[in-house]
C-alpha cells in the first residue's frame, strides 16, 4: 500500500470521524510504512466541522468577537481554506449547546454572532461560506443571524427590533435589502446531516427543542414562531421554506439560509468531497477507508459511506468500509462503489458496552483489515 | 486464491465445524471459482466426530449392532479411514446422551456397546483406533467397554459380572488379561477437549453428572464408584489415572481408555492435524482458514486456532482466523502463525440474540474478508 485516503464518518455515541482517522492512521503507517495517508474526517455540521476541514485541506482558524447566545460577548472562530476564497462557519461556535450548559434557553438564544461571523468572513474577501448546522441552543429561525447581516424586523408598532426565537410572533414585516447587498456575490451554502422541515411533529421545535430546555408550552409557542417566519419569508420573498429538507436544523436555521440568505442547504458528505478536491486526492491512492456508525439499507442514500463510494468508483479506486453495526439488506451497496464492509464488533455485547471499546475495537479490526491485505 | 483449507472448530452453542466449513467453502467458490477447497471440520471427540474426520479425508462408515446404553440392541457406527488402517470410534455412537433423552441413568447407563465398536474394528484390521469422548449418557469410568473387550469384574462372592456408574464399588478385583491380548500391536487413543480429573470437585461426576441425570446424592456415589476404579488400576495394573487430564471425559470413559487399554489421550485438534496429513494438505495452499467460538488468551494453549497456526507456520502457509468473540490479549498468537483474526460479530447485540444469526453473519464476514483478499 503506497497511497490511501482515510474519510470516515464519525460513529455517533463512540468516535468523532478525527479520532477515526488518528486511529486509522497509526495503523497503516505501522503496518505500511511510508505510506501516503490522507485524512479526510467527514464533518456533519455540527461542532468539530471546522477542525475537521482544516485537518484535511489545511487553512487558516480565524478567532473574532462575536455576540454569545444571549448576545454577551464571546470569543469563536471560522475557518479559512481554499486560499482565502472559502470559509466554514460552524453556528456552534457562537450559538452551540454546550455554550448554555446551565442556562437553556431557547426562546431568547439568538444566532447573531452566526451573521457576525459570515459578516466578517464576507469582509475578509471569502466568495464562499459553508455554515454547518449542528448542536444548537437556538430556535430562532436564523432570525439572529438575519439580524447581524442587516435584516430589519418591524414589530406592529413600526418600530424595529432584534427578534429571538419567543418573539418572531412579533414580527409585522421584514426589510431584507440591506442584507442581500451585504452577501452579493458571496455562495453560502448550509450543511446538515438531517432532513427535518422547520414546522410541525418532525420540525425543528418538536424533534430538537425540548434538548435544548423547552417545555411542551414552549415547544407548542417555538413551533408557532417558525411558522410564523416561514409566513414572513413567502411574503416577503417568495420563498416556500417548510417543507425544505434540513430546513429544521439548528433551531430553523437551516430554513434561516434559504429565506435569508438564498443558500442551498447539503450533506456534510456532498460539501466535503467538493471542498476538497476529492478526485485529487484519489490519484494514485491504492484504497480509501470510510466508515459510518451503522451501514443499512438507508446507507445507499445519501450517507457517508455510500457518497465516497459513489465517486471513488468513478476514479476506479476501491473502497472499504469500516462500520460499526451492519444492518440487513447492504448487498446493493457492492454494486456502488464498496468492495468490503468489515463491523469493528469484536464481542457480543449490546450497545452500551460496546461504545466503551469502540476505540480499540476500531483499532484492532483495522489492524486485521490491513494484516489481510499485507497478505493477499 | 488457488488453493485454500477450511479448518475450523465449531462454535459452541451456534455452528459446528461441518456447518462452518460449508458455509466457508461456498463463499470462496463464489469469489474464486476454480480454487481448490480442502475441507476438514475439526472434531473434538464428541457427536459428529466420525463424519467430520470422513468428511475430511474419506473413508468408510461401519454400521455394527452393538448394546446400546441399557445394553439393548442398538445400530451403532464407527468410521474407517486410511485405507483400513484407522477407525474412528465415537462414543456417542452407543452411549451418547440423546440415546436417553427420557430416561437418563448414569448409574445403569453402560459403555459395552463402545468396547464392542473397538472390537470390531480391531477384527476389521484396523491397527489404529481414535476413540472420540464426549456427550456421553454414562458414568462408569469405561468398565462397560472393558466388560466387552474380555475384563472380568469380580466380586466379594469371587463370581464375574458386568459393573456399571452405580455398582463399581462391588468390585473386589479385576482381571485385563484378555483384554490385553485382544488389543495386542493395536494403538488406541483417547480424543478429548477438556481436562477434567476422574474424581473431586473438578471429576466427571460432579461436573458432569447433573446433565446426565445424577442427583447430588447420586453424584457422591458415583464419585465414590470412580475412585474406586482408579484404586483398583492402581493395584491390578500400576497405573494411575487420577489426575491425567481428560480421565473424567465422558463418565470417565478417558481413565478407562488409559487404565484398561494402555492408551494416551489427546485434544482433538493434535489427533486431527496427524490424522489428515496436515503438512501434504498444505502443499500449494495460499491460505487456512481457521476459527474457533472465542479467541483469547487461553488459545495460544492446545486450542484449535493455535494447533492450526503453529503447524502452518512451519510450512509457511498463512493463517486467518474467522471467529465468534474476540478476547483481550490475544496479540502474541500473531506471533505464532497467525497472521490476521476477524470477528463474526456484525452488530452490537449480546450472545443471546447473536448466535441466533451467527450463520448469517459467518456468511457476510467470510465473503469479505474473500473480498479484501481479492482485492489487495
Amino acid at each position: 500500500m503506497k497511497k490511501c485516503v482515510l474519510m470516515p464518518d464519525s460513529f455517533k455515541g463512540t468516535m468523532s470521524s478525527m479520532e477515526i482517522c488518528a486511529i486509522m492512521k497509526e495503523k497503516v503507517l505501522h503496518f505500511f510504512p511510508g505510506c501516503s495517508v490522507v485524512e479526510i474526517p467527514v464533518a456533519d455540521g455540527g461542532e468539530g466541522t471546522v477542525d475537521c476541514f482544516l485537518s484535511a485541506v489545511g487553512g487558516e482558524k480565524v478567532t473574532v468577537t462575536v455576540k454569545g447566545p444571549f448576545l454577551e460577548d464571546m470569543e469563536a472562530f471560522y475557518g479559512v481554506i481554499d486560499n482565502g476564497e472559502t470559509a466554514i462557519v460552524e453556528m456552534a461556535a457562537c450559538a452551540g449547546l454546550p455554550l448554555v450548559e446551565n442556562c437553556k434557553d431557547p426562546k431568547r438564544a439568538s444566532t447573531y454572532g452566526v451573521g457576525q461571523l459570515i459578516l466578517h468572513a464576507i469582509g475578509r474577501g471569502c466568495k464562499k461560506i459553508i455554515v454547518g448546522l449542528g448542536g444548537s441552543c437556538t430556535n430562532d429561525g436564523g432570525v439572529g443571524m438575519a439580524a447581524a447581516l442587516g435584516v430589519k424586523f418591524f414589530g406592529q408598532d413600526g418600530k424595529t427590533f432584534i427578534p429571538a426565537g419567543g418573539t418572531i410572533e412579533q414580527v409585522a414585516r421584514m426589510d431584507v435589502s440591506a442584507c442581500l447587498s451585504q452577501i452579493a456575490g458571496v455562495e453560502i451554502v448550509g450543511m446538515c446531516d438531517v432532513n427535518n422541515p422547520l414546522c410541525g411533529e418532525s420540525g425543528a421545535s418538536a424533534v430538537f427543542g425540548p434538548q435544548k430546555g423547552a417545555t411542551p408550552e414552549d415547544v407548542a409557542e417555538l413551533d408557532r414562531n417558525l411558522a410564523h417566519l416561514a409566513r414572513l419569508m413567502k411574503e416577503t420573498r417568495g420563498i416556500e421554506v417548510q417543507d425544505i429538507p434540513g430546513a429544521g436544523a439548528a433551531g430553523g436555521l437551516g430554513a434561516g439560509l434559504v429565506g435569508f440568505l438564498d443558500s442551498r442547504l447539503q450533506k456534510g458528505i456532498d460539501i466535503v468531497l467538493d471542498t476538497v478536491h476529492f478526485e485529487q486526492l484519489l490519484q494514485g491512492a491504492d484504497v480509501v477507508f470510510t466508515g459510518e456508525g451503522k451501514i443499512d439499507s438507508q446507507s445507499l442514500r445519501g450517507k457517508v459511506v455510500a457518497g465516497v463510494a459513489a465517486r471513488a468508483q468513478q476514479s476506479g479506486v476501491p473502497v472499504v468500509a469500516v462500520v460499526g453495526d451492519i444492518g440487513d439488506g447492504v448487498e446493493p451497496i457492492f454494486e456502488n462503489g464498496v468492495n468490503a464492509i468489515v463491523s469493528i464488533n469484536s464481542v457480543a455485547v449490546p450497545f452500551e458496552k460496546a461504545r466503551l471499546r469502540s476505540k480499540r475495537d476500531l483499532a484492532f479490526t483495522f489492524e486485521n483489515i490491513l494484516r489481510l491485505w499485507k497478505l493477499a
